[in-house]
């Protein structure tokens, strides 16, 4: 089968698309012919961090297809049916956080970038018919990685305001739409005009220039929650527009990872900086009922045949999307 | 009536026992007539931050006593009636954050290091009968930043386990004990061997010397809650024994507030860092009923008469102190 692939040396040297192993499905497994695939930072932080020697492995964590062979042992599934992958491997249940044995799907396991896929029954749902394969493909990981910095950790509420630095990528776009369906006011932050004409479109309520005095752009009135994804570069704007007893999210380190912090301003304010990456099952099969009945959908940035997945990376790497990337497979 | 004040120049230099005007209660105000008072490392921060011109202030934000004066529209309180000052002003229910006009007794009201007190009746609750007035002078401030530290915003759980970075001062006492009362496993740190003796008398399980690595001392378990007031100086090692998913609540930063944060360690150990201060008076009385249902007793270093106030704050300033410092002062 064709597959997008890493192996040997970091970045795109490594990178191809050829040939792989059709797989076959074992055991507790089944076999999923990908109609699309979406695509992640993260594949690109696999890329880079590769090395020599490293065996070929098919990148990519998101993707949605059609079932087309069942394992032993599995039960209420069934061949033709349409699925969503969920991304996180053996976390099942809300625990505070995943346990030792968690990985993300694409890396070190087989991903989403080729014709087929095995992978264990437990991590398929059915895919929301509103839902195109387009939107489909490419809403796992982001959507997911939104769903629990905003609920499970965030636990924004209605009336609320949330305040969103970094409009660019897939996640930021799913913050937008979620937080505005429990009535929450939506603040965004970004650098580009064009993105920024995005995110309005959105229906995010406030939207102002990266470089502006946010607290003056936001009128003087502080946030209920901040969640976060660029990091380092903006973190000490982010606390000034915290009301005291504030959260902020941090989910993302895009603009550096190094942060400095007043520990007496912080508890002085009463402030809660909490940790979030990807989410369980539970949240997944959570963020799809929410979906459902919001009806929200996936922004798609750009969608690239499978066979151009180098171009697809390229586009993330740049940071040129808007909303998701995704990739046609069949 | 005699006072230990402070105006004028910073430090000790601003510092004075001497003669100031007795105070009479107004509408809704009681006086006490003071039997004893605490110290806090707040009131050396308060003579340290003095200067040229400021009006002479008593402080102390901790004390106990009886009350000789009850102003017009106050009900429920006798004459005679034993009481427990709550050193929060103004912060009534438990919000995420205090008030806009939450101030501390002490300055810019005046404390307790004084014969009497003036104060809101809704500031002074019953002292709880098994204590001593030793016991309750010196009670409220630390007593109540551990309660919340610990409960409102660590929320210890039965058979959690909790580390304290830091066994100094008073605070650390209460947290031993009140996560003890409550089922938790409590490790201490500290520089001090005598410390660590008067720790393990209060029943904590794992004590070790601050300078070990402190996960081969905890065997490789690493805890729930960490409940830091040290600060810059053991931040990162506090970190490094948080298991996944879990919390460090920061109140102090006795040993520098300026800290580095790894935010992408941070998010991918779905960490919690939650500032806290101080407390409200419902947590207050939550507190005051919680000691008493479990008996718990601050533990008293070291007593001095009011006269001899500027002794006693030397001792806090210079750390030699296990526990909670206090004055006679009728």
């Amino acid at each position: 089968m064709k597959a997008f692939i890493h192996h040997g040396l970091p970045g795109f040297e490594g990178a191809a698309y050829r040939d792989m192993p059709e797989p076959t499905a074992g055991p507790g497994q089944v076999r999923i012919r990908l109609k699309t695939a979406g695509l992640n930072r993260r594949d690109l932080r696999i890329l880079h961090a590769g090395k020599e020697g490293d065996p070929p492995i098919i990148l990519g964590s998101d993707g949605a297809g059609v079932i087309d062979q069942i394992g032993p042992d599995v039960h209420g599934i069934h061949q033709g049916d349409e699925v969503i992958i969920n991304p996180t491997l053996h976390w099942f249940k809300n625990t505070p956080a995943p346990p030792p044995n968690y990985e993300i799907l694409g890396s070190p396991t087989h991903g989403t970038f080729a014709e087929f896929i095995v992978i264990s029954a437990d991590q398929v749902e059915p895919k929301p018919s509103y839902l195109s394969w387009e939107e489909a493909g490419v809403l796992p990981l982001s959507a997911l990685t939104a769903y629990r910095a905003l609920f499970t950790r965030g636990r924004v509420q209605s009336g609320q305001t949330v305040f969103i630095p970094g409009a660019g990528g897939g996640v930021a776009t799913y913050l937008v739409q979620f937080a505005k369906a429990v009535g929450a006011r939506v603040c965004v932050a970004s650098r580009s005009e064009e993105k920024r004409q995005h995110i309005r479109k959105l229906g995010a309520d406030v939207i102002i220039e990266t470089g502006q005095d946010w607290l003056e752009a936001l009128e003087g009135d502080k946030v209920d929650l901040v969640i976060d994804s660029v990091g380092a570069a903006t973190f000490d704007k982010c606390l000034t527009i915290l009301k005291p007893g504030g959260t902020l999210v941090t989910f993302g380190a895009t603009a550096g990872d190094e942060i400095q912090l007043n520990l007496r301003s912080f508890f002085y304010g009463q402030f809660n900086l909490l940790g979030s990456t990807m989410g369980s099952q539970e949240e997944f099969r959570e963020m799809l009922q929410f979906i459902t009945k919001h009806q929200i959908r996936p922004v798609i940035d750009q969608y690239f045949p499978l066979s151009e997945a180098r171009q697809a990376l390229h586009r993330l790497q740049e940071t040129h999307n808007f909303g998701n990337i995704g990739l046609h497979i069949s």
